[in-house]
C-alpha cells in the first residue's frame, strides 16, 4: 500500500477544493489555508514590444496572485524606463545573450515569451532550461515540430507551459463554452469565426517579414478564429479545406493577406473562418439546434460583446491578460486547469499547417485526426 | 429625320418621368396623365401550392398594379375553393392540359410560374408562347440550358420576363444596394450570407426530389445567399471554391444538405455563402473600408432586419411579393426597370452550375466569365 504523507495528503484536499471552487465559482477567498496565502509569483517579460508595454505590464500591475518581477529585452535603453516605471531591479534585468543567467534568479517564477513567433521556440526552450514555468504568446512557433520541442523541454525540465490565449480566461469566451458544455442551444449545427483587421500604415512591422513571423495573418488573427471554431462548438475539427486571397501583394509581400477555411467537426458540425490583414472583423457566431449565440466583437482586448437566441451577454470588463496570467499562476499554486496548455497551441498549429496544405493542394480536403479533447484546457 | 408622332413621344416622357420618380422616390400619384390611369394587370397562377396559398394570393389581394385574375392547377379539388375565395372567374381557370388555351383569355396578363424546379421551363416557355408576360418562380431552371431557353422564348414572343426575386423590391435589400452605390462604407472587402432552414419533418417534400428541384438547398436558400453576395457587392463574382456536407443522409437521399462557397469578385473584395437544409441561418453582413451592414434575417418573408456601423436600418414592413408583382407590372406598362431580369436568373444558375463543378472537382477554384452588370436590374 502506498503510502501518503501528510503533505502529500494536504496538497491533493487544497488542489481538490480549489480545482472544485473554480468550477462551480465558489469564492476562493476564506479558508483555504496555505493555498490562499501562497506568495504573489514573480513573471519576467521577454520581449518589450507594444504587447508587453500597453497590454501585460499593467496588467500585471492589476493582478492579484503575479507582478512584474523582471524584463529581457534586446534594447537596451528601453532597460531604465521599465525599471523606473514598474520597480524593477537591476539584477532582474536581462537581455538575449545573458537571459540564461534567469535560472538563479529566486524572484522569477515564470518566463513570458512575447517575441516575434520565429524567437518562441528558442525562448521557451531557453526558459525551461532555466528551470521557470512558461508562457508562450501565440501562435506558439513558426511550425509544429517547434511545438513539440517546446512541450518536451517543459515536461523534461518539469516546469509548467501555458499558451498567452488570453481568451481562455475571458468570462464571455467561457459563457459560450458553458453553452456547448450544458447545451444551452441544443447541439451546434454551424459556427463561423472571422477575425481579422486591416493593416495599411507600416509595411516593416515583423509581423510581415516571413522570416520572423512564419506566416501572416492566420498565424496572427487567424489563430483566434481557429480557437473560436474549436470552443464555439466544443469539438476538434477532422477535416479542413481553405483558400487564400490575395489583393495588395505590394504590401503583403510574403505573407498571407486572407484566409478561409472551412471546418468539419465529429458531430456533424460545420463552420467557415475568414482571416485577414485587410478586412476588419472580429466576430463568432455559432447556430445551433434550438437558437444561436455570437460575440462581436469576439476576440480583441474587450470588453467584448454578446448576444445569443435568449438575449444578451454581459459581464463586467477586466483586463483579460490580467485573469490569463492570474489563472496561469492559480494552476502552477493550486492546481486550477491549465486553460491553455502547450498542446492546445500545439493543435493549433497543427490544424495551421493543415490549412497551408489545403491551400496549397488547391482547396483539397485534408483530414486531421486530432483526438477528441487533444489541446483542451486540463 | 426620324419622325416622332406624338404617340411616341408622350410614351417616352412619361417613361422617363415614371422611372426618375421610381429612382428618387417621387409620389406617383398625381400628374401622370396616362401612366397612372392603367388598368389592374390579370396574373394567373400557375401551380397552387403553399407559396401561392399563403404569400402570393394575398399579396395580390393588396396590390396597386395587379390583381389575382387566374389561377392554373393540376389538382381539380383547389379550383372551386380558389374561385370562391378569390372571385375568379370558371373560365379563367386552367389546368396543365388546357393551359395553352390562355393565350386567348384577355384578363390575363401576367403568368407566374410557381411549380416545383423542373416543371418552369415548360410552363415559362409554354406561357411566353401564348403571348403572356412572364414571371418565373426561383430557382430559375434546373440548369443553364433551361433558362436560355426560358428567355429565347420570351425574346421571341415579344413578352416580358421577370424572376420571382421579391427581395430585389424589397426596402432593407434596396437599402443595401443604395450603400453599394454610393459607397456609403467605401468598399466592401468581404461578405458573407448564410441562408438555409432546418428540414426535418416531411421527407416526402417536391423539394427533397431531385426530378423536381434539380437540387436541393442550393438552388431553394443557396440562391438567396449567392443574390445576396451579389447585390450586397455590387459585383458578379469571377471565381468560386465550394464544399458539400452531409449529415443526414438518410433524410437527404439525392439532394445537397449543406453546401458552402467561396468568391472572389473584380474590386478584389472575397465572400463565403452557406446554404441548408439542416441549419437554420438568415443573413448577411458586409465588411467595409469604413464600416459594416447586415440583415438578419434578411431573406425571409419579413419583416427584415437591418444594421450597419452607423445605426439601425428600419423601414415598415410590406409583403414583399406585393411590392415584386406591382414592380413588375410597372415595368411592362411604364418601362420601369425589371428589378429581377431572366438574366439575372440565368446568371445565379450559372454560378450554381460552377458550384456544382467545384465540389465534383474537391473544391478546385472554378472561374467565372460573367460580365460586369450582367443579371443587374435594368
Amino acid at each position: 500500500m502506498k503510502k501518503i504523507d501528510r503533505r502529500t495528503f494536504n496538497n491533493k484536499i487544497v488542489k481538490g477544493v480549489v480545482a472544485a471552487a473554480l468550477m462551480g465559482g465558489m469564492p476562493l477567498a476564506c479558508g483555504m489555508g496555505a493555498a490562499s496565502k501562497k506568495k504573489k509569483l514573480g513573471y519576467a517579460l521577454v520581449g518589450l514590444g507594444s504587447y508587453s508595454e500597453y497590454q501585460l505590464a499593467p496588467s500585471l500591475a492589476e493582478a492579484e496572485h503575479c507582478y512584474l518581477a523582471g524584463i529581457v529585452t534586446g534594447t537596451p535603453e528601453k532597460e531604465k524606463i521599465w525599471m523606473d516605471k514598474y520597480d524593477i531591479p537591476k539584477e532582474n534585468v536581462y537581455n538575449y545573450e545573458n537571459f540564461d543567467a534567469i535560472a538563479k534568479n529566486s524572484d522569477i517564477d515564470i518566463v513570458y515569451v512575447v517575441l516575434p513567433n520565429s524567437m518562441h521556440a528558442e525562448f521557451c526552450i531557453r526558459a525551461a532550461k532555466a528551470g521557470k514555468h512558461v508562457v508562450c504568446e501565440k501562435p506558439m512557433a513558426i511550425n509544429v515540430d517547434e511545438c513539440n520541442a517546446i512541450i518536451a523541454a517543459c515536461d523534461d525540465a518539469g516546469v509548467k507551459l501555458g499558451m498567452g490565449y488570453r481568451l481562455q480566461s475571458e468570462p464571455y469566451t467561457n459563457e459560450l463554452k458553458r453553452f456547448v458544455r450544458e447545451k444551452t442551444f441544443g447541439k451546434v449545427r454551424y459556427i463561423t469565426a472571422e477575425m481579422g483587421y486591416y493593416s495599411g500604415s507600416n509595411p516593416d512591422q515583423w509581423r510581415l517579414n516571413k522570416a520572423l513571423s512564419g506566416g501572416g495573418a492566420l498565424g496572427n488573427m487567424g489563430v483566434y478564429a481557429i480557437q473560436a471554431a474549436i470552443y464555439g462548438t466544443g469539438e476538434n475539427p477532422i477535416s479542413v479545406t481553405a483558400q487564400e486571397y490575395s489583393t495588395r501583394p505590394e504590401y503583403f509581400k510574403d505573407t498571407d493577406e486572407t484566409i478561409m477555411a472551412q471546418f468539419e467537426f465529429p458531430s456533424g458540425a460545420v463552420g467557415n473562418i475568414m482571416t485577414s490583414h485587410n478586412i476588419s472583423m472580429n466576430r463568432v457566431h455559432a447556430s445551433c439546434e434550438k437558437g444561436w449565440y455570437a460575440l462581436d466583437p469576439g476576440s480583441n482586448y474587450g470588453p467584448l460583446a454578446g448576444e445569443t437566441s435568449k438575449g444578451k451577454i454581459e459581464f463586467p470588463h477586466e483586463r483579460q491578460q490580467k485573469l490569463q496570467m492570474d489563472d496561469f499562476v492559480q494552476h502552477i499554486q493550486v492546481g486550477a486547469p491549465n486553460r491553455a496548455p502547450g498542446e492546445m497551441g500545439l493543435r493549433d498549429m497543427m490544424i495551421m499547417e493543415a490549412i497551408y496544405t489545403s491551400i496549397a493542394e488547391g482547396g483539397k480536403k485534408v483530414l486531421m485526426d486530432l483526438a477528441p479533447g487533444f489541446g483542451f484546457e486540463g
